[in-house]
């Protein structure tokens, strides 16, 4: 039988060994006491097993409360550890919700712990048989979008939310006019009376047809269809027969089970947002790596993930960005490769960095403010990015570059100053 | 238009009313750069408000990393404060997965805080257009289960996994001859090939009929149904079927929009685990107080949520899972209470310290091993809690009642000793 893995990051007063046995069994089969029926033969079929234990630095201080110090020890230290434990296929089945309950459910309510993080999963194949994975990933999405050799360039409508649909048609006339690859709604705009979602959807996609049809360039426009199960679904439909490419949800938000009944329904790239997330990561010693929390949602079905920008306006790090970047890029199953979207205060300098660290052009490069707040106006924003990449790909130095680039001149002479305050 | 209010507890290094500004402008229309169309107009109308600011302690080092310290201060203090902040009902509407990303989406991520928690929500009745709320709820359930001024008493089946439908069965007799008032799967356990989900219902279902028709007592069985959208509608229905009076959700893993859609197909009450809520909860100065979370979940749908027990065997204090107990009672909407799940090591002697700390006997008192690893058999178990409830509501101390009542005896001699080791 196909095993599961999962790797975490754990902090214990306890001795490593007797917290991940305790891990173990709280997540298999096991209760504070011993039970009848909780037999050897049936231990050794469904318990999980700690496969290894690679023993860290030591702490003085938790880093969380609530973990059960021994009785029997004078001064307590907290040792960290890298955790490996398994559990057979046979104990979760291709069920993404009680998979997720077994390695991230009580998991992080264990006194036995101060601290603990899911790192990474390994899932088996088996769950291909009932998770169909991402639809489009990044090779669908180039094909719909005809962008290919550089990362697409994305901008969001801004405001986020208060425009009327005909005011949102506007702005997206002025980002396909200025040879945006991609438009998403914000992640706080659905349906609304202000904005009702069919006569956005009408509006902007009558000007993103009418651009295609002149200039044969067809922007993606990822409508924020969030919602219950059954408007989600309508919604979806109504972007189909307005001949729109993509729509967008809030994963965590709207929900493991949601989401697979969109992916089964749906025809159209899923663009996956992850506002919420930091709840659940922006604790060092609790809550998931994006490494393991991609996972799950790309069986799922998403084929664009969020994942932050370098130099982002928000908490993470750019070692924790590069590690989600490469984890989206990275294939699942010997394919699945979803678009990592990086966003968050990104501008066209931010281009040489971003493309030097990840030596990839598989991204989505989302600007809002590097786009639409540029100096020279948005057609001005969008040549500056574009330029931006162009730089970073043919090695030139951005400055350099912006010599005969006047647009990405006055992006570096504007956002290198100004986007950081 | 009604407005939607948030409490969070914040830590910033940046002065308080700066950060919560940030806060507000993030969360409802803003960006980092000044773009076209944000007028004053919409933003009175969209914006968020900085409702209250009351201001609390002061630290030397942040709860979390990635703060972004002001450049022009000499020696850093992080600034703890109570925030409330408002939205117009027109941000969101009824749409939670839209009102979840709002107020606790990218709200996590913002640099300006080195912690962020939400504390409560207040929602505007509108809500109610949409979502149908608990129904069933506490008197629901103890109609059905015919269990009045006590507590519903009620255990697991152990080993949570690995045991086949016919000695699952076996352990649901033990427990309804014993006069049990609730038994109900472990989180880890839905349909699996060992224990195919319409043999477990029809077995169990069986012993409970039978023990029904003869004496006139039907316990409730939470049957796990969490999976995929269209698996868990085909559960209940099983569970319908053979005549079962309560199904169970794993809610984080299984999600909002398809919780959402259980409900409006649900013709019995919704049992909801919160398996996961320590990632979201745990850390002192990120994500969600249980008060706060519940109330999204409640507004979906369930009728009884897992709030942990006093002395609980997890990371938990008592003080969290009193505000938590008290949440669920605090009708929503003029009515709506929920039936607070309070385990992890419960046992007998637990009942005297949680009827006085609470005062109310309106609790599921789930026992686990408090029942199953009873000295005495679990006929013992389940007379030793209801021995604990009747000594708790009558004011009479366990040690005495216990002097004629032997079954609460030997629980007090040996989990007395056992239970927090």
């Amino acid at each position: 039988m196909s095993r599961i893995y999962a790797d975490y990051l754990i902090e214990t007063p306890q001795s490593v060994e007797k917290a991940a046995c305790t891990l173990a069994g709280e997540q298999s089969s096991g209760t504070f006491v011993k039970v009848p029926g909780e037999s050897d033969a049936l231990k050794e079929r469904f318990g999980a097993r700690v496969e290894r234990i690679e023993p860290l630095d030591e702490r003085d201080a938790p880093a969380l409360s609530g973990s059960a110090v021994p009785a029997d020890v004078g001064s307590v230290v907290y040792r960290r550890a890298r955790l490996r434990l398994s559990w057979s296929f046979e104990n979760t089945h291709a069920n993404l919700p009680v998979l997720l309950s077994t390695v991230a459910g009580g998991t992080f309510d264990l006194s036995a712990f101060s601290g603990i993080k899911l790192l990474d999963l390994e899932l088996p194949e088996e769950f291909r048989d009932v998770y169909q994975g991402p639809q489009f990933g990044i090779e669908g999405t180039r094909r719909l979008t005809g962008v290919y050799d550089r990362p697409l360039i994305g901008s969001i409508i801004k405001p986020c939310i208060g425009l009327t649909p005909a005011e949102t048609a506007e702005r997206v006339r002025d980002l396909t006019e200025a040879g945006i690859d991609f438009i998403k709604d914000d992640e706080l705009l659905s349906d609304h009376p202000q904005s009702p979602f069919e006569q956005r959807v009408a509006k902007v996609m009558h000007v993103i047809n009418r651009h295609a049809d002149k200039t044969g360039k067809k922007a993606m426009y990822a409508f924020n269809i969030s919602g219950n199960m059954d408007d989600m679904l309508r919604r979806h439909d109504v972007v189909v027969r307005h001949e729109g490419t993509c729509v967008m949800a809030n994963i965590l938000s709207v929900g493991l089970t949601g989401l697979a009944k969109l992916r089964e329904h749906s025809r159209l790239p899923i663009h996956g947002h992850r506002c919420g997330f930091g709840a659940l990561n922006r604790c060092d010693l609790l809550g998931f790596e994006f490494t393991a929390y991609q996972k799950i949602w790309r069986l799922v079905g998403i084929d664009h993930v969020h994942t932050n920008g370098l130099r982002n306006k928000f908490y993470e790090s750019d070692e924790s960005v590069i590690r989600s970047v490469r984890a989206c890029h990275a294939p699942m199953f010997g394919g699945w490769r979803i678009l990592p979207v990086m966003g968050s205060g990104a501008w066209a300098g931010l281009a040489p960095l971003t493309y030097q660290t990840l030596e990839s052009v598989d991204l989505l490069f989302l600007c809002g403010g590097g786009i639409l707040g540029h100096p020279g106006g948005i057609r001005a924003g969008v040549a500056s990015v574009i330029q931006g990449w162009e730089a970073a790909v043919q090695g030139i130095p951005a400055e350099k570059y912006a010599d005969d680039h006047i647009e990405l001149k006055q992006a570096m002479e504007y956002f290198g100053h100004a986007s950081r305050s």
